[in-house]
């Protein structure tokens, strides 16, 4: 499928932010997005690159009603030299085809995943941030755009990326933060939807993140929907712990989100020598661990924050501080390390880096 | 707040269908819509009736990545006098509020509900069809519009109403359902929004039914997401089983649907003298009662079809027949109850319609 192009009027750009250190994530985005349509008797079709704009969405789009949309979340860095990083991208375009079948939603053909984001960087390249740590924010995303109400799997799809620039998550180093154990809130279950990265998943953890913040704590941890006792996850991010010199993080069983940078952390610290178990880890060890000493560190993965250090847990109404609150050795060794190699500071033995060569 | 009204333009009629009985559900919309816009800082404003149209949506609207959207759905009747009913709609103004509590999304003044659809029903009145088992299908939608990647609660909504004539939901009769029972994939859980009308309980329901479709049935039975043992409901519609001249339902515990439906088939069957337990129920208790002859019918409770009788059953690989697969006594006559109070050719005991006048 060959990608029409469509630039902006030079008149129409978009103000590039004037410091990136100031960038909200989230809110300002680059001059164009790639969409494309699917239908289901063609197939994916009409590939192009537009300027950023509002998308004309029938009040009856499925994704409205019945929620079948999924997305991605990767990054566009800038290395000194000014060559343009992507992270493992591969991973994200077959994590989108995994959400797609869970769904029962089209698949993309990754080569083409990466053609439609090759064409939608190269004409938006100068909105890739200069310094480091900054980076573009890329948000490949899929929606039922079939106007129709009722309950089943649409006939029609819309497919976009949407693009970015994002300030450094810590630009005076790490904000360790706390989390609330949630006992009373699930965000998934066991056959439900929670290994796909659907919109599902977040909305359910929004009024339990609002009962943390209630409370003071910046995340929620959730545990199994079955029996409130295996820790799942922190906010929207995988987690690990370092308990004396081992490193745990619960197992893909399904209602885990498989996270790249979980993944890429697992094979870092293999890498390195480190012990690393997936495995089941009950709430309670964790809270002895800490109790005892024996958890040395504690940290959330994603690929917003790399790694997200928590300080502190409160679990049944009881506080508990994670070594004294400060950012452990692992964590800072991982986030250095990944955040080294990304901006092609660091050695990439492990093959991660895809350079966009335009 | 006044209602703004712009009426469409007279050359740009949608057409009306030629044959209501033909109407496929959920295809076919009147020419209106109601709109209205929140804004955190300044509530509810601008509500609106304007012609049925494209929503302009950026491509970053929270609803989109974060499924935070919720809706309703009820009907509009029209009896053989030429009066306008709706069915307990103060239930599904409720309820719309009591989702978007749980969805962290602002509420709407059940006074102001009623008076925004009474406006868009005023303009769209002639779209309501006139043969009896055919209605005007009215579906309340509210979603998370703001621009903005980063999951927490909008801070900006909009609220839309938008209906369409639909075809009676058997013309011929009861059609009855065959059902699969899941016990590999999970709708939601206890600790979810399975009591919420929101997008994620929809969205997590896809995979199943295609499994069950393939599978050669009609709709999916979902068992409770802890031990997969618990009856909760059948595909979108709540559930009930005739036990000897006993009715029994699941009761709402949290990840279940509060049908109004269901609540009206409740109130019915105490006002006619029948037991109704509302009791946990086991899918083993289901098969039991099944091939002993006790269960004398099963059937579904929604506002599209009112009741669905199951015929079939299938669990674990086995099929069952509930009574010879023939509609039941009761299914019958809750059907013609419920139905005959919707168009005003029975008495309403309850105070269940509301009569729209203009």
């Amino acid at each position: 499928m060959k990608i029409k192009i469509q630039p902006v009027d030079p008149a129409k750009r978009r103000p590039k932010p004037a410091d990136e250190s100031k960038l909200v994530f989230g809110k300002t985005f680059s001059d164009h997005m790639f969409l494309m349509d699917y239908k289901a008797e063609a197939g994916w079709q009409d590939p192009r690159v537009v300027p950023y704009q509002a998308l004309e969405m029938d009040p009856s789009a499925m994704v409205l009603h019945y929620g079948q949309g999924i997305f991605e979340g990767l990054k566009g860095y800038r290395c000194r030299d000014g060559r343009i990083h992507l992270f493992r991208p591969q991973k994200n375009w077959e994590r989108l085809n995994r959400s797609a079948r869970k769904l029962c939603m089209p698949e993309i053909d990754v080569a083409f995943q990466f053609e439609a984001l090759h064409e939608l960087l190269k004409i938006d390249k100068d909105w890739i941030p200069h310094s480091i740590g900054s980076s573009l924010y890329i948000r490949p995303t899929m929606i039922a755009s079939e106007p129709h109400l009722g309950v089943r799997p649409a006939h029609e799809y819309l497919y976009y990326i949407i693009t970015g620039p994002v300030a450094a998550y810590y630009p005076e180093g790490f904000n360790p933060v706390t989390i609330y154990v949630s006992d009373e809130f699930v965000r998934t279950v066991r056959g439900g939807l929670g290994e796909a990265k659907t919109m599902a998943n977040y909305a359910s953890s929004l009024y339990a993140a609002e009962v943390a913040k209630k409370k003071g704590f910046t995340q929620v941890l959730w545990l199994d929907g079955v029996e409130r006792r295996f820790v799942e996850e922190v906010g929207t991010m995988n987690i690990f712990f370092r308990i004396k010199d081992e490193l745990v993080t619960p197992p893909l069983t399904g209602s885990i989100l498989p996270g790249i940078t979980r993944d890429s952390v697992i094979q870092l610290a293999a890498h390195w020598g480190i012990q690393v178990h997936e495995r089941p880890i009950e709430i309670a060890e964790v809270v002895d661990a800490i109790r005892s000493g024996d958890m040395k560190e504690v940290f959330g993965t994603g690929t917003a924050a790399v790694i997200s250090p928590v300080a502190e847990m409160s679990y049944k109404e009881k506080s508990y501080r994670v070594q004294k609150g400060e950012v452990g050795e692992w964590s800072q060794r991982f986030y250095d390390e990944i955040v080294g190699i990304q901006y092609g500071e660091k050695e990439d033995p492990f093959g991660w880096i895809y350079e966009v060569k335009f």
